[in-house]
């Protein structure tokens, strides 16, 4: 089992959703991501920023999910991060309401001295130039997984260029994979991507799976098809969490096992969109991921006899 | 290996996508579903119509393939049904230009005497009492498949819902599942369309692929990413008869061969949207749909140890 660093929001959420609303809930990146990996009993990191308003007891469950805390910084007199949004009624779309960045305006990340040897690092959504100080930090890490979003691309477009050149793995969504790359068809926005610096590109399509990309080859998870989506939030980072938990768990980087973690990553994020926020993944037992995970089987799994 | 009966346009098409236009080319539901469906060297009949001027060759064509004709009425003082579309730059929405029904508004088929004992019927997309009059005139079946779309919805729900009671499986796209069930999720959408008859519903997605229900199970087809989509016309039916084309091939309509017939039709229809029209399903060897059934396989199958 290697280590994982996590970098990445830990927040609060108010959502919205056709099926209701809550109040600010704990959210944020590395939350998500976290407590996907944890699934896989990974010796991992949270390395992120939080105020003074932010529960102990969600800290206490973070470590309790095995999660190191030591670089979650906690500025006493600061506000931690917030961010509001209300999804339409199709769920594939969502208007920001708020993003208050509070303490994430300042933050310098510090990964802990005993997780720089990590193999496996997760950099979650978050400004390009904070994920390449938490890369400067690492020793010789054998898989840096990126995740970016739009946003970035079109504020800051250079340094996240510099961040693309130096990770393994990127995961983006298609819209984004097609903005990167000016590329329609997702084939040559990954290819196109690659050419950036990435050997591996993850293209995530919400309900509609992923893909992974390699230089010469292509696998797809499909979602699980569901009777509900609840709430969306941290579906991408969960499966990110879940990608990133188990290829930590397995410590075999190869393409073939990426495509196991690509199913372990949508396993887990079918779990997380059944309930408001971080709520299910925090009841999910190894036993509910097996089942998933034969139930992905069932779903994709053929055997033709050739005529 | 069964008998299988097509019923369904045989018509011309004027296209135009991003990548360019065509005059008045072969197109029509039978024509994709026969010529999908004889890459399984099945015995299949098409039941439609057309005009005097309706190319003999391309009739010479169809037989060439495989395909009796002896049920294609030529109505030679009448023109053949005439379909022409746009294609929007994403390729998943078009605008119909032109319909001429001609010879097709007074279509009374008959299925020929030789194949009224066929084990597998295929009902292209047409007018739900044609569709019904095929039915009539078969012996007993032993699958029965219907394609239909929103404009039936629409115009003939009543004569559409008692075919639909009479048929085994439905292939609909999901903005059509969601319109008969009045359910947005695709889970519920299709557990109300088989409390309306079928046993199984197939979801087409384009793109995104396919999904296929039954009462307990859920299977899906990716489609395959290709580097350019063409031209997606046809693309549905070429799935269609993919799908009935190998069933009745292996006999076979349990649930899990119609898993592989699923990917059997995502192979064709793959292969379909690579050139204008039929054009790609003119020079189709059987090599060439092993080969894609084995990058199918590359692309979904996984082996997870569990951990």
């Amino acid at each position: 089992m290697s280590k994982l660093v996590i970098v990445g929001t830990v927040a609060f959420d108010a959502i919205e959703t056709p099926f209701g609303k809550t109040d600010k809930i704990l959210g944020g990146a590395a939350t998500y991501i976290g407590l996907a990996a944890s699934q896989f009993n990974v010796d991992g990191a949270i390395v992120s920023i939080v105020g003074g308003d932010f529960p102990k007891e969600d800290l206490k469950m973070l470590e309790e999910n095995g999660m190191d805390i030591s670089g979650l910084e906690v500025v006493e007199d600061g506000k931690t991060f917030f961010w509001s949004g209300k999804y339409h009624n199709d769920m594939n779309t969502r208007d920001t309401l708020v993003t208050d960045l509070n303490v994430l305006a300042d933050f310098n990340p510090q990964v802990p001295q005993d997780y720089r040897d990590a193999e496996v690092v997760m950099l979650g959504n978050l400004h390009p130039l904070v994920q390449l100080g938490v890369i400067e930090q690492m020793n010789v890490p054998k898989l840096i997984v990126l995740d970016t979003m739009n946003f970035w691309m079109d504020s800051a477009l250079e340094d996240l260029l510099k961040v693309i050149a130096k990770v393994d793995v990127i995961t983006i969504n298609d819209e984004e994979a097609r903005q990167l790359s000016g590329e329609y068809s997702l084939v040559k926005a990954a290819q196109k991507i690659m050419e950036m610096g990435p050997k591996y590109v993850v293209i995530k399509k919400g309900e509609h799976g992923a893909l992974l990309f390699s230089e010469d080859d292509v696998f797809f998870a499909p979602a699980m098809p569901l009777r509900e989506v609840f709430d969306p939030t941290g579906a991408g980072d969960t499966f990110a969490g879940g990608f990133t938990g188990y290829l930590a768990r397995t410590g075999d980087y190869s393409y073939n096992n990426m495509k196991n973690a690509v199913i372990n990553g949508s396993a887990l994020a079918s779990f997380c969109v059944e309930k408001f926020g971080p709520e299910r993944l925090l009841t999910l037992t190894n036993k509910d991921v097996h089942q998933r995970i034969q139930q992905f089987k069932s779903l994709t799994q053929f055997d033709i006899k050739l005529t």
